[in-house]
C-alpha cells in the first residue's frame, strides 16, 4: 500500500478515536512503517499511538523511530516505562540508542534498568565511536565444543528467540576463544548424533572490538558474510555484528566521503533536521581555507599584469581564465575520483602507484590532445578579431599541459595521503581544484608571456 | 594471515609441484581468498591450480574469480568442462558470468549444458540490465500452503543443500502466487505438528522482476532484510534476491553516483582493469561540454573590456576572479551534494523543496556574510596600493550575492532533475560550478560598473 493512503486511513481511525481497530491496522504493518508514520504525528498523538500499539512490537517500532520522536515519547512517559523499553531492545539498538540521549536522562534511564544489564550498557558505552565494539550485539548464539547437534538444536528451541540471529553459530572453547563457526543449515542437513565439532568451520573470518566499522564493513563485503564474530585483543568471542548494521554503515560511510569531497565537515545528522547554524558551521571551514587559496591564485594573475594590461592580448587571455580553470579542475577530480573511489572498494593499492601513473600519462595525451585541438579551432574559427594563429597555438599547449599537470596530480594526491594515514577523501575535488588553478594559470600566462612578448 | 605471507607459502608449493599438500592447503582457506591468489597467477599456472582445487569448491572459487581470469580459463578448457561449472553455480552467478563472455562462447558453453538449464538462463539473460530479474537468484526455499513444521523441515533437509538460503521460507498458493514468508528461526522454535500457515507473515516485502536494483536495495535497507522475494507482473514468485548481492549493488550504485558528480560517464569496470582509450572516452564527453560552457563564461569577461582595460581597477577585478568562481563553486556542490545525497537515501523528496530552501537562504546568509565580511577586511588590509574602501565593498557584496545564489542553484536544480525524471547526480558539481561561475562573474562586474564607473 502506498504511504499517503496508509497514513490517511490510520489518521482517520485515530481522530475518531476508534482505537481497538487502530491497534488492529498497526499490528498488519510493518515495524519499519510504522515508525515512519509515526515520524508524521504531534506529540499528543505520538504518545497515544505509542500506547495503542501491542506490546511485542513496541520497542521494535522505537528503535526504528528517528532519535527526536524518542526524545520527544521519553520525556512523555515515565522513567521505568523507558527503562522497560531499553530492556526489550536488543543491545546494540539500545546503545545506539542512549548514545544519542543527555548523560543525565541516560543515568536516570539506566537507574531503573536491572543490575546486569546496566552494566553491560555502560561497558559499549566505553567503546570508541564507529568500532566494531560500539556496534556489536551480544544476543549470539554460543555452544561449547562437544555437544551433539541435537543438544544443540534443543538449547536453541529453548533460547533462540531472543538471539538476533540463530542461523550462524558460534563455537567456543573454555577459555571463550572463539574456535570455529556451523552455519544453522548444515546442522539441519546432519543427523542429530553429530558432534558440531565435525561441522564446524575453523577458517573463521572475525574482528576485534577497537576494529573501525569500515574495517568490518569491508569484510562482510568481501566474503559475503551475513554477520561477523568480535573478539577481544585476547580472542576471546564478545559479540557479533549482522548484515543489516553493515548496510547501514556502508551508507553512512559513502555519505562521509561525499561529504569531504564536496569540501563539508562530515556530519552524522539528517539534513532536513539540521539547524542552518550547524549547516553553516559545516561548510565555512573548507570554504573559507579554500576562499584564501583562491586569493593566491588571484595573486597570480596580479603577478602578469604586464602581459594583462597590453590590452588586445590581455583580454583574450583573461577570458580564457575559467576555461583553463574549469577544464583543469575537472580533469583532476575525474582521476581523483576515481583513484578514492578505488581505493574504497579495495581495488586500488599504494603499490599500484606506478601502474596508475602509467595510465593516466596514456589518457591525459589523448584527452588534452583533443581538448587542445578544439580550442584551437575554436579561437582561429571564432574568436574574432585579435586572434591569431600563435595566440590560438598558446591557448591550446597550456590546455595541454594543464590537461597533463591536473591528470597527474589527481591520481599522486589522494595515494600518497591514503600512505600519509590521511583520508583520501579529504585530498579530494576542492583541494586538487585550488591547485589545479593555480598552476593553470601559471601555466598559461607563463607560455603566453615567453611566445606573444617579443 | 597475511595475504602476501599465504601468496608467498601457496607459491612455494606449486613451484615445488608439491602438489598434493597444496591442494591440502588450499583445502583450508576460503573461496575468496582462493580467488585472490589465483589472480597473481599467470595462465599455466593458474590453469594447474584450478586442476588442482577440490571440485567442490572449484564452482565457488571461479564464481569470485574476476572477469579476465574466468576468460582465460574457459581457453584453457574444454567446453563440457565450463558447461559443468555453470551447472555448479547458483544460477545468479552463472548469468553474471554468461553477460561478460562474448555471445558466441555463450553459446558454446550453452550447448553443453542440459535443455532444462539452458532454457532457464536464456530467461535471465533477457531480463534488463540491473533489473530485479537479472540479479535474482531461482535457489529459494518454497513450501505449498497446508503443509506441517515436520513436513517442511524433512523436505528442507532434502533438498536445503541446493539452495543460496534456508533461512526465510516462502509459501505460495495452487497459483504460485506468494502468499507469505516464515523465517526459519519461527520453524525451529514451533512444535512439529503447526501449519507453517499459522507461523506465516504475510505482509511481505517484495519486488518484481522489472524494478530497478535501486530500488530493490532501497527495500532491503530499509526494512533490513536478509533476502527479498521477486515476483512477476502476476504476483507469481519466480526468486529471491539475498543481502550480500544487496550489498554489492548498493556500492555498484555508490560508485556510479561518485562517478556521476565528478563529470565522469559511469563505468563497471574496475579502474586498473579499463585501458586509457576507453577511460579517456568516458571522460572527454563532460570535459568537451563544461569546457564549452566555460567559454561562455570567458565571453561574460570580454564583454566588460571597458571596464576591465581601465588599468587599475581591471587588474584588481581580474584577480578576484579564481576567488568567485572557486568560492561560488564549492558553496554550490556542498549544497547539491548533501541534496542529492539525501534524495539517494530516501531522506529528501521533492514536496521537501520549499523547507530546503528556506534552511539554505539562512545557510547562504550566515555562509555569505562571514566570506564577505573575511574579504572586505583582507582588501583594505593588504590588497596593497590602488584598493579603496568601495572597491573592497563591491567584491563583498559580490561575494555575499554569489553565495546566496549558489546556495539557492545547488538546491533547487539536483530536485527538479529528479521531478523531470532526469539523474539528481549528473545535474550536480561540474554543471552547478559552471553555471555558477558564470553568475558569480556577471556580479562582480555588474555591481562594479555600477559603483565604479562614474
Amino acid at each position: 500500500m502506498e504511504f499517503e493512503k496508509m497514513k490517511s486511513r490510520l489518521d482517520h481511525l485515530l481522530e475518531s478515536q476508534r482505537h481497538g481497530e487502530l491497534r488492529g491496522a498497526l499490528m498488519m504493518l510493518n515495524e519499519v512503517d510504522i515508525a515512519e508514520y509515526m515520524q508524521t504525528l504531534d506529540k499528543d498523538k505520538l504518545l497515544m499511538v505509542f500506547r495503542i500499539l501491542p506490546k511485542d512490537i513496541s520497542s521494535d517500532v522505537f528503535a526504528y523511530m528517528d532519535n527526536d520522536q524518542r526524545q520527544t515519547l521519553i520525556e512523555s512517559i515515565g522513567d521505568t516505562e523507558v527503562a522497560k523499553l531499553v530492556d526489550d531492545m536488543f543491545i546494540d539498538d539500545a546503545v545506539d540508542f542512549l548514545e544519542e540521549l543527555p548523560a543525565g536522562v541516560v543515568k536516570r534511564v539506566l537507574q531503573n534498568t536491572d543490575v546486569k544489564r546496566r552494566n553491560l550498557i555502560n561497558q559499549f558505552l566505553r567503546y570508541p565511536e564507529n568500532s566494531a565494539g560500539s556496534i556489536m550485539t551480544i544476543e549470539y548464539c554460543e555452544f561449547h565444543t562437544g555437544i551433539t547437534v541435537s543438544q544443540a538444536m534443543a538449547e536453541l528451541k529453548r533460547t533462540g528467540i531472543d538471539k538476533e540471529t540463530i542461523y550462524t553459530l558460534y563455537i567456543i572453547d573454555d577459555q571463550r576463544h572463539l574456535v570455529g563457526i556451523v552455519p544453522l543449515r548444515k546442522m539441519i542437513l546432519a543427523d542429530d548424533s553429530t558432534l558440531v565439532d565435525a561441522l564446524m568451520d575453523t577458517g573463521v573470518i572475525s574482528v576485534t572490538t577497537l576494529d573501525d566499522q569500515e574495517t568490518v564493513a569491508e569484510s562482510v563485503r568481501k566474503y559475503d558474510l551475513m554477520s561477523i564474530p568480535v573478539v577481544d585483543t585476547e580472542g576471546r568471542l564478545v559479540g557479533i555484528i549482522t548484515v543489516d548494521d553493515i548496510v547501514d554503515v556502508i551508507e553512512e560511510e559513502n555519505t562521509e566521503d561525499f561529504e569531504k569531497m564536496a569540501a563539508l565537515v562530515p556530519s552524522d545528522s539528517e539534513y532536513l533536521k539540521t539547524s542552518p547554524f550547524k549547516l553553516a558551521l559545516n561548510r565555512i571551514p573548507w570554504l573559507l581555507v579554500l576562499m584564501v587559496s583562491a586569493m593566491f591564485t588571484g595573486g597570480i594573475i596580479t603577478s602578469f599584469e604586464g602581459l594583462l594590461n597590453s590590452s588586445a592580448v590581455g583580454i583574450i587571455l583573461t577570458s580564457c581564465i575559467p576555461m583553463m580553470m574549469d577544464t583543469g579542475g575537472n580533469c583532476g577530480s575525474q582521476v581523483s575520483t576515481l583513484v578514492i573511489r578505488g581505493m574504497a572498494l579495495g581495488e586500488i593499492e599504494f603499490r599500484d602507484l606506478p601502474r596508475v601513473l602509467w595510465k593516466e600519462l596514456r589518457v591525459a595525451v589523448l584527452v588534452g590532445a583533443i581538448l587542445a585541438l578544439v580550442n584551437f579551432v575554436r579561437l582561429l574559427a571564432f574568436g574574432g578579431a585579435g586572434i591569431t594563429p600563435i595566440i590560438s597555438f598558446v591557448v591550446a599547449i597550456s590546455m595541454f599541459a594543464t590537461v597533463l599537470f591536473a591528470k597527474t596530480i589527481g591520481a599522486v594526491l589522494p595515494m600518497v595521503a591514503k600512505k600519509a594515514h590521511l583520508d583520501p577523501a579529504l585530498m579530494a575535488s576542492p583541494l586538487i581544484t585550488t591547485i589545479v588553478d593555480a598552476c593553470s594559470l601559471t601555466i598559461l600566462f607563463s607560455i603566453a608571456t615567453a611566445l606573444l612578448t617579443f
